[in-house]
């Protein structure tokens, strides 16, 4: 067998990408190199070099629910584990190369600090394996719109429920951001951030966000560079944005697309809490 | 040469962490097949199973400033890339088979929404490939506390930078988000968000946190289980949290350990900006 020389396909950057080749040099010392990035930032496969398949929203939103009780990696391993982990079991490599687990890091809105909602970043970060930011914002505009403006969770797993059997309430966050998200959906229903229920409720938007981001790839997938937006820009966006926005205005400080309402509004959890609070 | 059944270790999941087993099988049809998980959640190379390594954080500061300019790929990819890329520049796989492009999803703190700053986001992902969250949310939230307390930029590339040379102000962000962190750097110091010069802030930034981050973690490697935070928990958080953040408190609602002052002090911004405004 001539095997010096010859190439092997393999891995997280190779096989279904072309990108990691493998030699076999010499005859008597075997040994298989990955391939190396010919310089600084050049990538193993290619920027954004993953080809996305299209998945089955509702298989993966139940694995999404199941791999968010898994060993408690919560929300963010959940979504990315139900659409890139989904893509590895039925597609093999690269997908089921990648070490899933480092996507913990979105549990509580990154290590518990309540930023982004878990869930959310690692269907962002998923879309990202994929596409570039040209391509990327509006599938990621269209998920975090749709989630500022659902009544969630919708999912429910019946007797498959791994912290709390029954009916959740919903409720719409008007928030991306877990700190808010959260806290409002805890304050309206009177549950303990701490408890139980409230780890069932995140458990389901893991399954809900999961199941939209796999129909906004799909929907990608099917229009390529013809994809169109499902949502508009948020009305307070909109008018927030004619100062704060626009190049040239003086006032053109504002970074973000964030629904302005929630921090903006003046409402009661605004004012002055270090003084004379409780009222 | 009896290659059959013979195994390689190759790739992102394998070399490093002697989980990815490549087998040649059969003496025709050379085929090299990447270890599969056995079963679902079940990861190639283990959970968190990547070694970390230590690093030369001024080296890596360079290296994030650099990589934030590279293609536009910005703030999250640039510590993503100054850590791990910089990990696969000096050790080879599994770091250099690593997307690294996907970390431009953090861009604008994701996809220009503003939600965590993108640049902390990928220090916490990339502490997430060698570390739990039993070990790493203090590593987190010393970079974060530090972040959100330290006069930023601090870096200057002098002839090197990309942006817009010289000095740039700096400011205390206070805050952990995209949104609070640029908004009030841009309102401080009279700079438009969509300028060049907000870019180079963040650009700067992107390399202050790899070099933090790196300090982190190197101390971290030292000092493995005993290692100790750096920061206390922040004063507003401690003081809300009496009622808001313990258990069997009725008001136990708050998910977050954000600082609370930004949003909860009743400042001017705060105020009702849907009614009569501008002021």
């Amino acid at each position: 067998m001539e095997l010096d020389r010859r190439t092997l396909l393999c891995g997280l950057g190779g096989l279904a990408v072309g990108g990691g080749l493998f030699v076999l040099s010499g005859r008597e010392g075997l040994a298989a190199e990955a391939a190396a990035p010919g310089k600084r930032f050049e990538q193993v496969g290619g920027d954004f070099g993953w080809q996305p398949k299209k998945l089955d929203p509702a298989e993966c939103a139940k694995v999404a629910y199941e791999a968010y009780w898994y060993k408690g990696y919560a929300c963010g391993y959940g979504v990315f584990y139900g659409i890139v982990g989904m893509m590895g079991e039925k597609f093999g490599t690269p997908y089921n190369q990648f070490p899933f687990t480092m996507f913990e890091f979105l549990k509580g809105g990154i290590s518990d600090w309540g930023t982004i909602c878990g869930a959310l970043g690692g269907a962002a970060a998923a879309f990202a394996l994929f596409y570039g930011r040209k391509e990327r914002n509006t599938m990621v505009s269209d998920l975090f719109r749709w989630y500022e403006q659902t009544k969630l969770p919708i999912y429910n797993p019946g007797d498959m429920a791994q912290g709390v059997k029954g009916d959740i309430p919903g409720n719409v966050s008007g928030a991306v951001l877990c700190h808010i998200s959260v806290s409002k959906w805890c304050y309206a229903n009177k549950v303990e951030a701490t408890s139980k229920k409230r780890s069932e409720r995140c458990g389901r938007l893991t399954a809900d966000v999961c199941s939209k981001a796999v129909e906004i790839l799909n929907a990608k997938i099917d229009a390529g560079k013809d994809y169109k937006p499902m949502f508009a820009k948020q009305e307070s966006v909109k008018q927030c944005g004619e100062c704060h926005q626009t190049k040239g205005e003086e006032t053109n400080w504002g970074k973000g697309i964030l629904n302005c309402t929630p921090c903006h509004d003046g409402r009661q959890a605004l004012t002055d809490k270090f003084k004379n609070h409780p009222q």
